[in-house]
């Protein structure tokens, strides 16, 4: 027979898939000799078995659970339900990873009309036991039967109004007993039983509640969001309960063995004196800080002390505990890892590197590198976050705090910088690329459509600027300048400020502090380069952008897009005339100009990187989404010229009825070479200059982007070839080049044999090979994806977290296809998954060569990085 | 060293690869002891090495050229440029498959000053020598120096004026004198140089510019429309000259052994007496019927008779032969498979069956697939066209005869029919699936914009109606109803005629004659059962379309798109009602009433298929495709008593950026389950009612579209089984259906054996495959695959003809995934590629169940299916 059932004692800390976090940490403080107070763990698997056998629990599982039961009936010598000396129970859930607050607890099980005798015997204290009797009633009601827990608070109410008492423990044990009979009542009307008086059948249901609680809406929205697969399932903790409600010299609390917010090495926590679990949280007294039990109960806090100090040198890592003194005695009754921000874990693991706790390996582990993002970006400052209000919440698009004017269209917000030099907020609709010159020069975006993948918040996140996208709420009238939220008018120019860590939007100022990379942050992205082997490269398309994505530690460019470059007012106009140019005379006139802006905005971009390696993608978005729309098509018809029909019909003939497959990459130059011929000549051009400059040799890398077939990489690298030696025979000398191509279509994937014939690196495009092997489009999947989380068909949103497991799949099979070609290709991924931590453990896995990622990304991926190698050599 | 020259004597016409079509058979024919000139060959690869060579011709490569000359010499006793007895030569191009008028040739090679005096002796003909002299330096001139022709033609116009004649052959020795001295000092003055004198320089240079014309526009152009490879290259044919203008028991021809556009067996072609080759065709004279040798010249009518027969009997199939007489003496200088319509292919391949000549298995492969097109649809009245001019031309995207009066919208055409029972063009820029119906009762289809795979020709092609597509010469000013060919009015009313296989337009009437099959076409047809191994059934949505499919031979249903049947008048207020429903309620009501259409849709079907199987695919497109723009979203207001701007908001939530990757397919089922269960309840409703009126048992087959995952697929086959066991329920009965998907995106395929774990049959979709594994756009992509064949980066039309290489290699992964998971997995596909000859051959190969084609497409991919297996059985 399978063993469902573990005793504290048969148990230990590695056994946390079986026992759960919390049971496996009571069997491991068992066996340490701390004072745990007894009992037993039913299994995980239990739990699953329970769901598939239709929701019932298997007979064997009953009689291991009786079983375990009565050894700790002896142990305690105490009986279930006596009526002399009863035992009671807690019955707590505990799943594999620490679920806080999603999963249900029950106290004081085992009371009953006879028992609650017992225990006033007992404990010498009647109060106390019709207390505990109450709390129970309330508890099961609520938890087990799902009976509305405020009509039990209103009971209490009434009844202390009525008596004109202000706090619980006035109450009387005449007044409490009355309590208990109007519960049980309450309880017989509204269930149609009896309040069961069967200790085993009250145990019984409990378990099945703790069950039932891991399919919970709560329990199913924290494993989507913090990525729990559904078929882990939750143990059962049956404890013998220890009372923190038997007066002065009894208490309950929880701590943190070190300061969870900051990481400073103090002991953290609260507690309150006579009164039980729930109470702490429940906030109806204002509980203490742990260094107050110092004054209150001195010996018990000594050995507090002691016990933390023995936690954290045997889990080797900061401890979050829970406690019970019950009668001037101290018991742990939970210990886990303590969560913390992650400006504590960068600290916390530097201190414990320092003590010797841990190794530099460890301390890396401990880290979360998407929490990194935390201590990336300004934040609001606390204080001042407090007094605020929030008005509406979106979609936490990109993080950081922003403050600023309101204005809802690109060219308002430039203006309002450039003349008035205001902090602008861009509110719009949803984002388009021309509006990315807009984004680039405020301090946030607020779009009301869009998910976490939207234009604006791709955009955003690359920038490292703060981003609310889909905040449905969020009404706009452009045409009249003002937005609502629900009743409140927000008119252009009146000051809002948005959180893109949280998507909360308030009115007013708040005050926003900087980021910053120093301290122990720097120190732990140092460490990073030892560990790692994947480099990591940054997506950057402007000066600044280069910038901080080397202050950030970025080991070179492997993604410039380079139409970035033209959205600027002076330089939009250029390849607007190129692309509307009637001949080739105007095309190549219009080219020139943009060679100029290419050949400087490339050279900023060397002399940034020096001898990191900078790749340079050619042009790729469809020509259309260069062109202006209504009054702004009007405007440029006269800029240029041009009769307005006729501009506006050579508009209409580029539109697409699917743009993100049509034309676009590649296909540009196979159309328009001359094009593909100015950035080549422009890149070329700014090597020359900027190695001149800083005495350097500078490689170029040319990707070329949206390849499907070898032939059209060749036809393309032709026309490559043929303009760069032409520009080496005028200037005389050579410099070394490389030519590479994305690999972002499922036919570049099956076909990366041949095409590594002609590519010198691979880099996988991983937002396009999403979506073209899903067959969906990253701007309107938001629309349906939910429906495929809340019915568990996806996990999680593809675009943010790369499938593994077909995306990756494709990935697997052109990464080993070309090396086989090409012994030394170059492989990486420069999609929005290469700075998401789990995608660079897949990638690290791979043996890619590098990952490219927005510049507020690269610390993540370099922790990441280091990380998944760390990870890969443990295994 | 190589051999890279042949002596006719040493080929045979198994070496076309080596020596071209041409070279082979004049071997073979010399092998049979036929009369022709000697000579020899310089092979194909001889081609591509000058190619290779940087457009030289390899030393070794003359030399033996030279070497086989002397021997040619030596066997007519002439000598190359001999004053006395020159040996005059033909230079002709002669690749491996037939390129009729695509490459040049030169005759009467060798004549110089000298050579002439020779001919003129030999033939004791001064007149003839210097008439052969002056052709030879025309067409050397223009043929190898690229001389300008009509030059050389005015000269002659010019003598012939001054002396008062009409023809050429009035012309006397005195004035061909004159006139080749004239030629001589027009090419001095414009190359540069004297005529070349030496025999062999002209010869160097005749066989270049062979070589050169294999990569001339022309050639290029045809071996694109022909899909032949541009690494063929062609071989070059030296042949001894023999002179059909050597006076009136001389003469010259072209014949075919069975009349090639009837198929009647009977001798058909032309001659012209006392000409050489290109007068024939330059239509300088009328030629004769070739039945009327039999009085000119009885023997050699007689010899021409007997060795037609010798070269059937060899060949096995129809000859088209070229001939000379020099006096009275027959020459045979080529013979090859004669190009034959469609209809003649069927009536010969018959006859030779029935001759005994041929095998059935031959006699199927002897006719192209693709041309069944032409006897599957109607036809214009030969007669009728012949005195029609076309005004314009389009893509000929559906074969087909059409004719009837222009309306340029789906209503108004409508309309006509309805009201006043005309005939209709519908005329449209593009059409949209609102056009269906439109399209299905006009005659005929024409557009300005798209491509050969618009969803106008995809339409059409399924409705088996003419279509021409993108005739962008055409403008429409839709507010005035008119439409504009150059300076060509026409409005609407006027009478057009579409021709749909070539794609010329017609103004006014042009007769018509129906389609059917069959006498010899059904005989074929029929024997294609014995041999095909894959089952062939069609794409239909309506009872029209099955009917017809079945008429044609179909096998089953592969694909009913059941959204198809919504586009009606009263079908598509339901639709609609049912889209923008803003309760359950309202969305309950309009799936009662769809329901009901689609019971008797299915109904119907069932009924026509009887026991075939019949495949429903659930509702794919994204339902903004559904809805009205402009006027008629008023209409549809007012008609739902619902405000306009509601609905608009309803539709402008519903538009898509990339509709082709959005909210379509079995996403539907996911997010609106309701019309899932719909869909299946009037499936096994309509196959109860069906099957009892039948007294057969019925098959449902379900096909779930744009699957990617197989938990997507589970869960909504767990709403699919739900519903129909209830249904079973109901009925106190079952019905053996089964459930399947379809194949479409990239990660299905890759997938696959996950997927097949939940599907019982697979459906290729290739047309979405296609587009998503080239993330290419079947709407877009018209606009730039041009340049990517122009620079031979593709050669075909991915679309049309499937992409066996990229896509092909995923459905082959897909394929034998998931017969590994599931053996008797049934597997097809039904995409556009269902009717294409190649891809259903690819298909057979990776050993699929069956293809679905549109009806029209039925009888071509039964035949395709039966050659396929012929051929893979004979390897």
């Amino acid at each position: 027979m399978k063993k469902w059932v573990y005793l504290f004692k048969e148990g230990n800390a590695s056994m946390r898939e079986l026992l759960g976090g919390k049971g496996a940490n009571l069997a491991e403080m068992t066996n340490l000799g701390l004072p745990i107070p007894q009992g037993f763990t039913i299994t995980t698997e239990a739990c699953m078995d329970y769901f598939s056998y239709h929701n019932k629990i298997r007979g064997e599982i009953l009689d291991q659970t009786y079983k375990a039961l009565s050894i700790v009936e002896k142990s305690q010598n105490k009986k279930f339900g006596d009526i002399t000396n009863p035992l009671l129970v807690s019955v707590r859930s505990g799943a594999r990873a620490s679920m806080p607050g999603m999963m249900d607890t029950i106290l004081n099980l085992g009371l009953n009309d006879d028992s609650v005798l017992g225990l006033s015997k007992q404990s010498n204290n009647e109060r106390f036991a019709y207390d505990s009797y109450r709390r129970f009633i309330q508890m099961f009601s609520d938890v087990v039967m799902g009976l509305d827990k405020s009509k039990f608070e209103t009971v209490l109410s009434k009844m202390k109004k009525s008596k004109g008492y202000t706090y619980d423990y006035e109450l009387e044990v005449e007044d409490l007993k009355e309590v208990v009979a109007t519960y049980k009542k309450f309880y017989l009307d509204n269930i149609g039983k009896e309040f069961p008086q069967d200790p085993k059948e009250q145990l019984v249901l409990a378990i099945e509640a703790v069950f039932k609680s891991w399919n919970n809406d709560r329990a199913i929205y924290y494993r989507h969001l913090n990525d729990i697969p559904s078929d882990w399932g939750t143990a059962v903790n049956i404890q013998s309960m220890v009372f923190g409600n038997m007066g002065e010299t009894s208490g309950t609390g929880v701590a943190f063995t070190r300061n969870p917010s900051t990481g400073a090495k103090e002991l953290y926590g609260e507690y309150l004196i006579n009164a039980q679990g729930e109470d702490v949280v429940a906030g109806i007294r204002n509980p203490n800080h742990i260094s107050k039990l110092k004054e209150d109960l001195p010996a018990c806090y000594e050995e507090f002390q002691r016990i933390a100090q023995i936690l954290e040198n045997h889990y080797h890592d900061v401890q979050d505990v829970e406690f019970t003194i019950e009668n001037g005695k101290l018991y742990f009754l939970q210990t886990r890892t303590g969560k913390r921000t992650a400006q504590a874990a960068i600290e916390i693991a530097c201190q414990m590197v320092d003590e010797g706790m841990i190794t530099k390996e460890e301390a890396l582990l401990r880290i979360e590198a998407k929490s990194l993002d935390q201590v990336l970006h300004s934040k609001f400052d606390e204080e001042a976050l407090e007094k605020s209000k929030a008005i509406g919440k979106g979609l936490p698009a990109s993080p950081g705090a922003a403050c600023g004017k309101v204005y809802f269209t690109a060219q308002d917000a430039k203006e309002a910088v450039a003349n008035r030099k205001e902090k602008v907020i861009l509110v719009r609709s949803e984002t388009s690329p021309e509006d990315i010159e807009g984004m680039h020069i405020a301090e946030g975006t607020l779009t009301c459509h869009g998910g976490m993948t939207s234009h604006a918040a791709v955009v955003a996140r690359g920038m490292g600027k703060a981003c609310v996208s889909g905040c449905s709420l969020c009404e706009i009238d452009e045409e009249n300048k003002v937005m609502y939220f629900g009743s409140i008018e927000i008119h252009e120019g009146d000051y809002i400020s948005l959180n893109g860590s949280t998507g909360y939007i308030y009115l007013g100022q708040i005050k926003t502090t900087p980021a910053t990379i120093d301290g122990n942050l720097k120190r732990v992205l140092a460490w990073t380069d030892s560990y790692k082997r994947l480099s990591v490269r940054t997506n950057a398309d402007t000066i600044s952008d280069a910038q901080t994505a080397k202050d950030f530690g970025a080991e070179g460019i492997g993604l410039c897009r380079s139409e970035h470059m033209f959205f600027s007012k002076n330089r939009i106009l250029e390849i607007r005339k190129m692309i509307l140019a009637r001949n080739d005379t105007e095309r190549k006139k219009a080219l020139k100009k943009l060679e100029e802006f290419q050949f400087e905005d490339y050279k900023g971009l060397y002399k940034i990187m020096k001898e990191l390696p900078v790749t340079i993608r050619l042009l790729d978005p469809p020509l259309h989404e260069f062109l202006p729309k209504g009054e702004e098509l009007v405007l440029l018809a006269e800029q240029m010229n041009r009769d307005v029909e006729e501009i506006e019909q050579q508009c209409d003939q580029l539109s697409e009825f699917n743009p993100m497959m049509g034309h676009r990459g590649c296909r540009l130059c196979v159309t328009f070479p001359d094009i593909a011929r100015m950035q080549a000549r422009a890149i070329i051009r700014a090597a020359f200059t900027a190695s001149k400059e800083l005495r350097i040799p500078i490689q170029s890398e040319i990707m070329v982007p949206l390849i499907d077939d070898a032939k059209e990489l060749n036809f393309i690298k032709n026309i490559l070839i043929e303009e760069i030696e032409n520009m080496f025979n005028t200037y005389g000398e050579r410099l070394v080049y490389s030519i590479g191509t994305m690999i972002e279509t499922p036919r570049a994937a099956v076909l990366a044999d041949e095409i590594a014939k002609e590519a010198e690196f691979f880099s996988f495009g991983t937002n396009d090979l999403t979506q073209m092997t899903f067959g969906l489009s990253r701007d309107d999947a938001s629309k349906f994806l939910n429906a495929y989380y809340e019915n568990s068909i996806y996990e999680n949103d593809p675009f943010a977290k790369l499938d593994q497991h077909g995306v990756g799949k494709l990935i697997s099979m052109a990464a080993s296809a070309g090396k086989k070609v090409r012994k030394n290709i170059h492989m990486g991924i420069c999609g929005e998954h290469g700075g998401e931590p789990s995608s660079i453990e897949f990638v690290n896995g791979l043996g890619l060569d590098y990952v490219s990622c927005s510049p507020y990304r690269v610390p993540i991926a370099k922790l990441a990085a280091a990380q998944a190698e760390i990870k890969r050599k443990m295994k």
